[in-house]
């Protein structure tokens, strides 16, 4: 089952990432409504053309003829949100999101839906420090990653679904994990890095730094400018895994302070060996070869 | 003082930043000469025309003629390369070096250096993950900070030069700070961050991890590709000011981990507020704002 341009597509919550999938589907050809509560982002999307169709709440008939609905909420509504809406669904519909944590959503969507639906979750790695509809780029999605994670429940028809959906939108890497696995690995590769970038802005009055700063601390807190109210969310939605990444960064952390302690030169070079070599083998297939 | 296409300037070292400041000189106008161990390093700036004049020793004529000379060697070699040479170089000719530290320098130069020359410190806050003097490149200066450093024993024509020397390479901010808060800035901006992205690619065995990670994590690990020999060696010289830095920032990651722990929102927000308010500020003035 692929992506098919018959196919309606409803985008539920216009924000950063529901805009940019919106306006993507639509400069591909694809027919996109959407639903969100805040009139003026409707209507931005529809000045844009990025919508045929738009609404501030569930209309029953965008609902009734969507065979794609993809969810672009903040993780705590989205399982109310279909519970209340699902009576009004097309029959067959494949319902998916964005959402950055997985096991919190993904069993309980799965749990209440109607039989006659299916949930696939997905992972869409982009973002911007900047949020809302009207910083929609569908842009952020070339050389970003794009993760699938289905459950023992999904149907190897709503995966292949959903990867055309990455497809589409034009990421350079899909791939597919399992929600417990892949929330292991966010809370290593995103949120122990943002909770890290978060630190070093706030464990030193830096007001001054501008004037001395190279480039290494720049990019080490580009994404210091956090939205507080979906990345406070989304760290206590994983506050299992995120505490057991920053246990074992800050052991690690314990051990570089104690060779640097002591002197140890050789012990230092060689962590410097295995970061060097770990990272280069990291660089082969990302956009950094090309710059290099 | 200010740099003056009379002047000839003598380079001692020809790695990456070396041969970025050989071929930012020479491309406008000035009269540039180099020395460094390396034959093949002397070949590959004269066959570029970084350079008119160079030498794999330190022949006394091009000591003799220089009116500036720039070091850019690794840390422990400089004060006695002085040491041993200073009998050859040209009355008031200025000496100046790109070393990342400077307590453990600048005041060792100054002691024992000849009454007729002047030793003023500067640190070019550029680089690159790769080095050599094949990778030189001034296009690493734009957008980039230089310091001066300073200490009580520096004329203000010297302080004058140096600064002009910098602008002359196309630095986008100049500015002067004394050896002791330079080095304490340094162990934060720069040092920390290092060890902070090392510790990222040596804290798991990330070999799978490139499918998944998203601009952050490549942000913060950008400069975990580290030259084991130069950094080991600038960490080690500043080791007091880096290991306070990173006291401070373990300090900062506990508390953050402990607010995570106990699902403390309203403090996790307030964090992020912060972080975010710090961050913003901070990129006033930065090419960042341009590319927003």
């Amino acid at each position: 089952m692929k992506l098919d341009k018959n196919l309606k597509i409803l985008i539920v919550g216009l924000g950063l990432i529901g805009g940019s999938y919106a306006a993507a589907l639509s400069a591909d050809g694809y027919r996109v409504s959407a639903i969100d509560t805040d009139p003026a982002a409707i209507e931005f999307a529809l000045t844009k053309q990025w919508i045929e169709r738009g609404a501030a709440k569930p209309e029953p008939d965008l609902l009734q003829e969507a065979d794609l609905v993809i969810f672009a909420l903040y993780p705590h509504v989205i399982v109310n949100w279909i519970a209340e809406q699902q009576a009004n669904m097309k029959s067959g519909a494949v319902l998916t999101d964005v959402t950055g944590v997985k096991s919190c959503i993904v069993y309980d969507v799965q749990a209440i839906l109607r039989k006659d639906l299916e949930f696939i979750a997905a992972h869409p790695m982009a973002g911007k420090e900047v949020y809302g509809v009207r910083n929609s780029d569908p842009a952020i999605f070339r050389d970003a990653n794009y993760i699938v994670v289905p459950t023992d429940a999904n149907t190897f028809a709503a995966i292949e679904l959903c990867k055309s959906l990455g497809d589409t939108l034009g990421f350079a890497r899909i791939s597919s994990l399992p929600p417990r696995a892949h929330d292991e690995m966010i809370g290593f590769v995103s949120q122990l890095t943002h909770m890290i970038a978060m630190c070093l802005m706030t464990c030193s009055k830096s007001e001054h730094l501008v004037d001395y700063t190279g480039d290494s601390f720049r990019d080490l807190t580009r994404i210091a400018r956090i939205n507080e109210n979906m990345w406070s969310e989304l760290f206590l939605l994983n506050k299992d895994a995120l505490l057991r990444q920053m246990e074992k960064f800050s052991a690690e952390f314990s051990d570089l302070y104690e060779i640097l302690k002591n002197g140890d030169e050789q012990a230092l070079k060689e962590k410097m060996r295995q970061s060097t070599a770990r990272r280069a083998l990291f660089n082969i297939a990302t956009k950094e070869d090309k710059q290099e």
